[in-house]
Order: structure tokens, then sequence, then C-alpha cells
């Protein structure tokens, strides 16, 4: 059976030799595993744009959500912290959850889900309220898709208050948008193994500021999810405190082997701009309008409306994708909508041969195209 | 490369169908993967021989002491719980520290490590101190490989305090060792995927009382840990809340059909007994000493001293071990003894090569074997 592409945010494609480097058992204490994860580390931190002297990479087992929690839960005193959450979606929403059960104090600042944050209503609400110790936002919104300009927001959040503590979930953005954590004065930032890096699922990590880090000693609130623990760790003898994942460590070696042969960060955001370009341009032929403004939006997912013909059933035309072996993402927040990915291992042909796809679909449901608008 | 043998507890070494199993890229939310979750979930709770009807599995991304921490930070109530640990070991004491970290009030009952918990003294505990709501122990304590009695503790826990929750770390037992969790009374039971059932690391689980676990709603101190939600989400649309590791559950679902294969945990049983009484004849033939009594080793990993010869060097050892293709264990506790696993893919010639392996290489070191009382 031929595998089905995914034009998800991740889990995605990935390639077939990223998949063969998990078919060895290694021992979690093995030397060349130790090897190769000393390497993604420190690669990870090159990829942020910054130094390995001054940032370390802390990998966890598990998804993105769990990094997102271990860096609230580590990073957040226990006594006279205040986190103030800059949201325009669901990832946003979750940092306010987390808080929410781990008790952290913290006030959400919302936003339009189709507007980015701005950096001046931030410098307002950093003024009227002078407790906050931590803020956070979302890169890439995988709600929408869109982009908040977190280089804008970092520089303005550390002009007026130096000591606050700036973290950025990076989950969908890091590996293929350019950001350089020092420049965006970025303390700690989240992303995943099956993200842009194009892995498998199975761990994700935060980029960290070293001193900011190693200052949060005991204040973890969970063992598993305690960052400076897993930092000392690994810094100690290479290994993970807990039992690591170790066959999607091999497969992520080999995916960052691919990044460097595409060109780095800057090659995968030509492939994927390159992707978008044409999802956009085709989707927009067949009469599909996009829910975000172009400016805002980025280019890893986008959010287009459901034709207005009745016919349409997103169930249905989902399924017959499906059976087409092209797997698409719902939408989230946003009613009436449904996401594209086009990340992982897809290339041009892919997104035509989606496109051409979903125009045999819509015909075969009875939906007539191009929209009508 | 010829790939090395793991005699670890685990990780361990797994077939090649196994690891071939994960050259598929499958989306979270794919149909496919939904079933082959579903039916994962219903075959680990016939594994520890009860019914669907009453206990549920809830698998957790990441290794097992994420499980632990799970069941302990969601099962005890935020107010009124106290826990009683059962320790004979490194991972008893684990317990004891994410209680401590959860700021969970509990109480340390230790044994010594080369002696199974006594089920007379828990009742005992039980009778000195009416507020326990919680007792929990290890059934398999890899630190040594002694197994503790866990059926005859539930039923005397039971007896003396039905209202109790009973809760076994079964990590390095469950799928070798027959267990009823009903005959045992036990309420929580948590083992990973890379242990008996002879699957690539990546997620754990719990197997729970469905009454017991539902009674559990709003306790959990952890949005990543909070079980309740965990089932809940997969009770709803068999998708995890956040993403899984998709492909490792492709290779535990192989697994799960050679463990049929094999004639299920009584095949398995007999293969990892058969394999356990050929080491533990042929090291002591070698002049090896076992540190446990063997009334009270289980068939899982064995804890060996080190040759009294000054000649011999551990991590020496290890390493020409290693570069023999045999991946052994350090030990853990004790100090001046080493452990060696017997799961996994090994069979009969597999542990006859090690311990010739073992001798060559003691040879080599310049120990004399047999070794010198």
């Amino acid at each position: 059976m031929a595998e089905k592409k995914l034009f998800t945010p991740g889990p995605l494609t990935t390639s077939v030799a990223t998949k063969q480097a998990m078919t060895r058992d290694l021992g979690s204490r093995d030397t060349e595993l130790i090897e190769i994860i000393k390497g993604i580390r420190q690669q990870l931190v090159q990829l942020a744009g910054v130094s390995t002297e001054q940032y370390t990479c802390i990998p966890l087992q598990g998804p993105g959500t769990y990094s997102l929690e271990a860096v609230l839960g580590t990073s957040v005193p226990k006594q006279g912290g205040k986190v103030l959450i800059l949201e325009n979606g669901a990832y946003g929403k979750r940092q306010a959850k987390i808080c929410e059960v781990l008790g952290i104090p913290h006030k959400v600042q919302s936003y339009k889900l189709n507007e980015p944050i701005s950096p001046e209503s931030v410098e307002k609400a950093l003024s009227d309220d002078g407790s906050y110790t931590h803020v956070t936002c979302v890169h890439c919104e995988t709600t929408t898709g869109i982009m908040n300009p977190v280089e804008e927001i970092g520089k303005i959040v550390k002009s007026v208050r130096p000591d606050i503590v700036y973290f950025v979930d990076a989950m969908s953005s890091f590996g293929a948008v350019p950001l350089h954590m020092g420049d965006a004065c970025i303390d700690f930032l989240v992303s995943s193994s099956n993200k842009n890096l194009e892995s498998v699922p199975g761990w994700s990590y935060a980029i960290a500021k070293i001193d900011k880090l190693v200052a949060c000693k005991g204040n973890a609130r969970s063992l598993s999810f305690d960052l400076v623990a897993q930092y000392e760790g690994l810094q100690t003898n290479g290994q993970f405190r807990f039992t690591p994942p170790c066959h999607t460590f091999l497969a992520f070696n080999n995916a960052l082997q691919e990044l460097a042969a595409e060109g780095g960060i800057e090659g995968r955001a030509k492939r994927y701009r390159n992707n978008n370009n044409i999802l956009i341009s085709r989707m927009k032929a067949l009469g599909f309008q996009q829910y975000l403004h172009p400016l805002h939006a980025g280019y890893i997912v986008t959010t287009f409306y459901y034709p207005s013909c009745p016919n349409f059933v997103f169930e249905d035309f989902y399924q017959r994708l499906s059976d087409n072996g092209k797997v698409i993402y719902p939408g989230k927040q946003v009613d009436g909508t449904f996401r594209l990915g086009n990340i992982g291992q897809l290339f041009a042909a892919d997104i035509e041969h989606l496109v051409d796809c979903i125009k045999c679909v819509l015909t075969d449901m009875g939906v007539q195209v191009p929209l009508k608008p």
C-alpha cells in the first residue's frame, strides 16, 4: 500500500531514510547514542542562531505540550511569579490552561484569531502592571497559521523590563522560519521533533539561555518535567534521567543531515515558501478563500474557508482525500474552515497533486468548481 | 555493522519486524492508527487478566516514570491523601521522590534490597496508621531483580482497608510474569512499551479500575499527566490529547502479534525462564556469585557480584563486551555488582554466546576463570 502524504502541521511525512534510521536497537546508555544526542543538542542551539556557550538544548521525552509545561513549571518561581500570556489561538490558550492547573498566577491578554499580537500593546500591558516576571507567546499559531512578531515583542519586553523572562512557543516555526534567539531576546523556546526538522514524533525540546535556566533550580512542580534536573543529568553523563525514545533520536539525527543537505533553515524555508505559494495560488484558482490576510499568514499551514455549496460536508471531503492518500487537517476555533500544511517531505509536485485531488473530490461530491463566490 | 544484543532490563532487543513496522508515517488522527491504539489498549487490559468492562488502559506519551508520576499525581486527592510506599530499591524510592516534589503526604516503609516486602509488615503498618489512602509497591524491583509478593500484599491491604487504593509498578514484570489484577486487588498498575512486550521506547501506560480512575477527576497536578483527561480524550474520539509517538504504536502492534504467536504471557515466561536458567547456571560455572537468594530472584534481570580479582574493572569489562556486540547493565545501589537482563528478542543461543564472550573477555583482562572464590 502506498503511503499517504500528510498535509498537516505535523506529525508529517518524513523521508524513507529518516524512518529507516529507526530500524536499529541501541541501549539507552550506549556511547554511540550518547554522542548522537550530544550532537543533536548542539545543532539545535546553532539552528536558533546562538552559541552553545550561552544557550543549551534540553530534549524532553514526549510531545511539545510536555516541554511547554516543563518550561512554565520550571522557570516560574513558586513565590512571586506572574506570567503575561499573549494569545491569539489554541496554543496560547493551552499555556493559560497549564498555568491554571499548576497554580501559576497569570494574565491572558487575548488578540483576535486573525490579528498578530501588537508589540505596542505589550508595552502598555507591562507599564500597567509591574508585577510580571514572564511574558510568553506563540511564534506561528497553528490554530490559523498566523505569525506573531516575536522579535519585536522581545525587544520591547526587554527594553521596558530587562529582568523579565521571555518565552516563545516556536513549535510550528522552528527550523523553517529563521529566528535568532539572541536578537529576539528569547530566554526559553520550545519546539518538537515532528515539525519542520522533519523527524518522527517522540520528543520535544526547550532551548534556553543557560544562566536563566540554572537560576530555576528547585522551582519545578514535577519530577519528570524538571528541566534543570534534565539538563544536569545530560551534562553529567550524556544520559537521560529516564528512558529516552532511542530510535526516534536516530531518526532525528538523519533528519538533521537532510536539513544540512537542503541548505539549512534558509534552504528549507525556500522549499516551504514555494510549496505555500503553489498551494495558495492553486486553491484560489479553485475559488477557495484564505482565512487570514496574506500579510499575517506564515508559510507553514494555511486556513481555508469551506465552500459555501451545501453539498460540501467536511468529514466526507476529508475521508475521500484520505482514501486518495492525502491527509488534511480540520479547522480549529474558526467555524467553517479547514487547514492544509505544506511542511515535511512535500515538494511542488505533491502540492499540485493535492489540489488536483481536491478538484476531483469536490466534483465527485457535487460541488461545482471553480467555487461560486 | 551487526546490531548489538541488549542484555539489559530495557530498552531491549526487538524483532526486525517490530522495528520495520515503524517505517510508515501515519497522521495522529488517522483512522487506522486510532483502531490500532484502541486494539492495543484492549489487549493490554486482557493481558492484566481482567475485563475491559471494569478496567481500562491509559497509554501516556513518554517513559514509565511519567506514568508513575501520572498515577500518583492523578489518583491521590489534593486534600486528605496519604501514600504508604513499600520500597526495596531505586524504583520504590522514585515514587517517594515524586510524592515529595508533588507535595503529596507519604511515608516510606523500607525493606532490605535483598529481601522481599513482607505482607505481614504491611498489615501492621496499616493497623498502626489509619490515615493512608494509598499503598504502592514495585512488582519486580529492577534495582536487583527481586520479586515482591504483590498478590499477597494486595489481598492483605484490601482485607484490612477495602477503601485503600492499591498501586503496583509492574514496569519490569508486566507481560512476562503472569498477574491477575483482579485477584491481586490492584487498582492501578503501570508499565512501559519497551519491556517484556518487546517493543521500542516511546510511551508507557497505566491500567486502571475504571471506577477508581473516574473518581479522580479534578485531582491532577499537571495538564500533561492528567490520567482522567487522557482517558476521556481517548474514549471520546480515540485520539490522544497531544501528539502521540505514532510510529512506536505501529511497532507495539506488531510486538503484540509476536507475543500471541509465542503463546501469550505463558509462552514468553517460558522462554525468559529458560534464558534465565541458562544464564545463572553458566555464570555460576564461571564462578560468579548471584546477589539475591534464588528464591527471591525473578527471571527478568539478575544481579551478579564482580569477580574479586583486582584485574577486573567494570568499565573495561563493559566496553569489551560492548565491542563484542553484547550490551550489559551496571549495578544500582549495590556496590560491586553488575546486572544481566535476559528479556527481549533473546534466545538460548544468545545467552550461551554472552557467557562465552564473558569468559573470553575475562581471560583477556587477566582475570582467571573459573573465578577464585
